[in-house]
């Protein structure tokens, strides 16, 4: 069965099917935001073939990325999701059941972090596109930006850089990571087909600063890879970085599939690893990542001369500038 | 200048020139809800060739309409705007003018209700789509629902209906329309061209609510004609309606236009005229219409007899039933 011959009501009942019942039928959705809460509000949309294609992403795939985006980026305010929109236009020529599994997907991610679809829109398109819109709540004295970070800062990144690039390569390029077992492929192909977005740090986060108030979190996700992330908050703070090459976690999986060189470009400049990058004062950074463990890396510091150095301390001749424009670009 | 020569950075420095600098440059947005407010959000999606063609709307008038869909459909909830987001997926060989331009109507029609862009997303697609979500705010006891209505209500429609069906058409075939007069001609086209979403109606209406204390308004706007409103209505409130045929409300000029049978067709079916619909207890209703004056009309009652019927009292063998199969439909 395809979109076009079960039209639009006939769509529409079955992804109203994926949201609560009570939250759909009306011309918008209503929410409740608790009176000490901010509302923090993200939008990404997908494109077909320039953010998914159909040769390396399923369906239940393109939901779930889709989904785990938006809430990276609640996570990436300190914000706890309540809700997400999902505005889709589709061609005719799709199947029903891609857009059942494209929801499937969706409600997947979402239901780890007990957050429904709440609305949206479906229109006729000639590319598949989905925007997403979420909804999250933070009290603002926690909420995590980029324009807060002071000289003197430790930088810490959560999980690892780089898996997610490397899975895409893998579902480009099937023929190459021979070195590599089942389950190592199938980590990096996780890495990239299911991100999770870091909401499980915030708790932690949070109680931490009860000893540490009116301490500012500085940081932002690195959905658009580890340079950009720390670039971006560089920037904003209007302050710079040392970043010791050395320290950036890389996986196993990746150092043995690819080279160091390319491991580490992938580290930096892959994108959608969807982790947290974070600048904190030097006493409460270290006791998180004390709790963290293996989860999080201190990688270096904020500084207030404003070059943004990736060096290495056993080969100080490599300093090199850390830079936006080998990142993906959009045009 | 094209999209695809200034790159994804300086298209996202041009349009976050249209947002208040303090709500951009982090993950997400951060807004603040009253407590006693409910939080009301609404998206939707506008696809070029689908929703819109550089034939018939310029790109300022796009930007525009794409704002005032979604203010309609807070104003359907009874809601007033806090903000809104823009996700646009643009392909490389639009013109930068172009963007600009669209930013330019989405903010010359937000700038009549203070309504700031708080946030969006810009990526590259090879058909130009936009996809807006509004919030706003109500008093949850002010909402507007289209599930309460009762039987004996009045059904009253502001505005006329049919006028932007007919500067559609006088769009697509510029040689019709001899008899249209130069301001009739402008008057339809702008009809089409810059809806205005009717939050207007809305401090008349709340104000009047005190005086009937616990009285649930049921509605929603017209944005997919009249008859979609009053079936969609009827449907959710498990009633039917009887609907007169004469007490349509449709403008001398679009009866000067085309045929009266034309113009209650458009008027039914046309769509896109973003007027309110509202099903409310005879006395409030009235004295809502006394108001309003000639901006508001009575065009018939919600009934118990599930059925929603079109009826003539001065025809009485001509009743027809309303449906919403003549209506657009996508796909």
């Amino acid at each position: 069965m395809l979109v076009k011959e079960i039209g639009e009501q006939g769509l529409l009942a079955i992804v109203q099917g994926f949201c609560p019942p009570e939250m759909v039928g009306d011309d918008a959705a209503i929410l409740s935001v608790p009176g000490d809460q901010s509302l923090v509000i993200t939008t990404d949309m997908l494109v077909d073939e320039v953010h998914f294609s159909d040769r390396t992403t399923s369906p239940i795939d393109v939901g779930w990325r889709s989904a785990a985006v938006n809430l990276s980026d609640l996570a990436a305010m300190g914000a706890f999701p309540i809700g997400i929109t999902v505005a889709l236009g589709i061609t005719g020529d799709k199947s029903v059941a891609w857009v059942e599994q494209l929801y499937q997907g969706l409600t997947e991610c979402l239901s780890h972090y007990n957050t429904p679809i709440i609305g949206g829109d479906i229109c006729k398109s000639s590319v598949t596109c989905i925007s997403i819109t979420a909804f999250g709540t933070v009290n603002p004295k926690l909420a995590i930006k980029r324009s807060v970070a002071r000289s003197g800062d430790i930088i810490i990144v959560t999980g690892y850089h780089g898996d997610s690039r490397g899975g895409l390569e893998l579902l480009l390029h099937p023929e190459l990571g021979t070195a590599l077992t089942s389950d190592q492929r199938s980590s990096l192909i996780r890495a990239h087909q299911r991100p999770q977005p870091r909401l499980d740090i915030l708790p932690k986060l949070q109680t931490l600063l009860a000893s540490y108030p009116s301490t500012a979190i500085a940081g932002m996700d690195s959905s658009d890879g580890l340079a950009d992330a720390i670039v971006q908050i560089c920037r904003a703070s209007k302050l710079g970085a040392k970043v010791q090459r050395r320290l950036i976690p890389i996986s196993e999986t990746l150092q043995t599939f690819v080279t160091p060189q390319q491991a580490l470009e992938w580290a930096l400049y892959g994108g959608e690893d969807f982790q947290l990058v974070l600048c904190l004062p030097p006493s409460l950074g270290e006791t998180l990542v004390q709790q963290l463990g293996t989860d999080a890396s201190i990688i270096g510091e904020i500084t207030s001369n404003p070059k943004i150095l990736l060096i290495d301390d056993a080969e100080p001749s490599t300093v090199e500038e850390l830079s936006l424009s080998r990142g993906f670009q959009h045009f």
